[in-house]
């Protein structure tokens, strides 16, 4: 096993928080990040609140190898991501020539005016770069370990897509998934008993109550994936013996 | 206005930060403390891993007034949300009677066997006391200022039905919302003007792109609803004077 690379996620919105909208970064970014082979060990919902922000994004990018940002970096009042971070890390906030120059085009091609408003997304905390957008061309910035991005989920998509590849990484975590009509509590000491068997597994047991039946799915993670397909093949087995039948893949 | 009651939510599991589950319960149990008068206002996600989740406990139970948890508090071995808490909060774990005596006349009634890994579900911080759960049956926890609560979403939402109007709390707020189809970059100037006008406000700015069209909903916040109805009709107005038609309620 190499070296394993960290992730905070830190999603900046009062909306998230107010309950109005249905987070999908979390998930998304997620699964995405397991693919470039670095796994998301914390995530924070904090509010537009600079204190809040500096508070969250110093702790998170000194714990962990990578700080991913979502929310609070388009056009008004409310969107202080970029001066927060550039707070956090006690640099000032500088006009991006790049980013200036992508706006003055994007606004030339659709004849609006390179507002104050708008100029404000061309504002980063120095020494930044910008991460290619190849969905929607609106870039995210990346600062030291930071990652800023949006907080719409396709346009956070597009600055993810710009990202794939560049990030070093480990080995991927690889899923394996099982699932019986078993109550979780009647099959407890086999999992603990696969756990021992296998070295370097992780399994999660994730019940749920379908056409009224409970049962549970039941996944394997491991960097190694013949080990994992070995212990959810064991762990397929052991079900079956015990009267519960398997489903490969889960119910 | 009154004082202002606070909460955080500490999401425990692997599942969530896996990507593998779409989380549900930051927008719902959001929406239902907001009804009780209290505010979310920071949300953390964090591994099955002791230490993590006794860090988090402890920073969030300290930070604010309300501390809720969510997942690992079923029969498996990652089910380790009880000992995390009593260990945060330097208690032993003991079994509770009456969640005992529920488990007993449960498994009675589906002619089940209490079970070693069944009865883990009866274990408690010592000094705890169940929460209700009128819709499923299973009971949370509920020690100091910290509310254990299921993970599986219409689980959790039985715990809070069993905790609605047991919380003190000061005054929900109140959001209303206005629609239109304008760039938020050209409104910016107006929030900002609106935002001084009307004292006690906050406002958020939410961009859309729906068919062929950028918009954005404007969702103004206030503990005073009579101030947050001004405030809306002002901005709408406001919206419709510049040429942007506004829809009440948002698009």
């Amino acid at each position: 096993m190499g070296r394993i690379y960290t992730a905070a996620l830190c999603i900046i919105g009062d909306e998230i928080l107010s309950g109005r909208t249905q987070d999908k970064n979390v998930a998304q970014i997620a699964l995405w990040l397991n693919v470039q082979g670095i796994r998301l060990m914390e995530v924070r919902v904090v509010p537009d609140i600079q204190d809040k922000i500096v508070k969250a994004v110093n702790e998170l990018r000194a714990a962990y190898d990578y700080l991913f940002t979502t929310g609070g970096i388009g056009p008004t009042h409310d969107d202080i991501t970029v001066d927060a971070i550039a707070a956090a890390l006690d640099v000032p906030v500088v006009e991006h020539p790049e980013a200036r120059a992508m706006l003055e085009r994007y606004y030339a091609k659709i004849g609006g005016e390179l507002t104050q408003a708008r100029l404000r997304m061309a504002r980063v905390p120095q020494g930044a770069d910008l991460i290619r957008n190849p969905v929607s061309g609106a870039p995210g910035i990346h600062v030291e370990n930071i990652y800023i991005m949006a907080g719409i989920p396709h346009i956070t998509a597009g600055m993810m897509e710009g990202l794939t590849g560049t990030l070093e990484g480990g080995n991927p975590v690889i899923s394996k998934t099982v699932g019986a009509y078993a109550p979780e509590s009647e099959i407890s000491e086999l999992l603990k008993d696969l756990i021992k068997r296998f070295d370097g597994i992780a399994v999660g047991s994730y019940p749920f109550f379908k056409e009224g039946k409970v049962g549970s799915n039941f996944v394997v993670r491991a960097e190694d994936e013949v080990l994992a397909n070995a212990a959810i093949e064991a762990l397929g087995a052991a079900l079956d013996e015990a009267g519960f039948p398997s489903v490969p893949g889960g119910i």
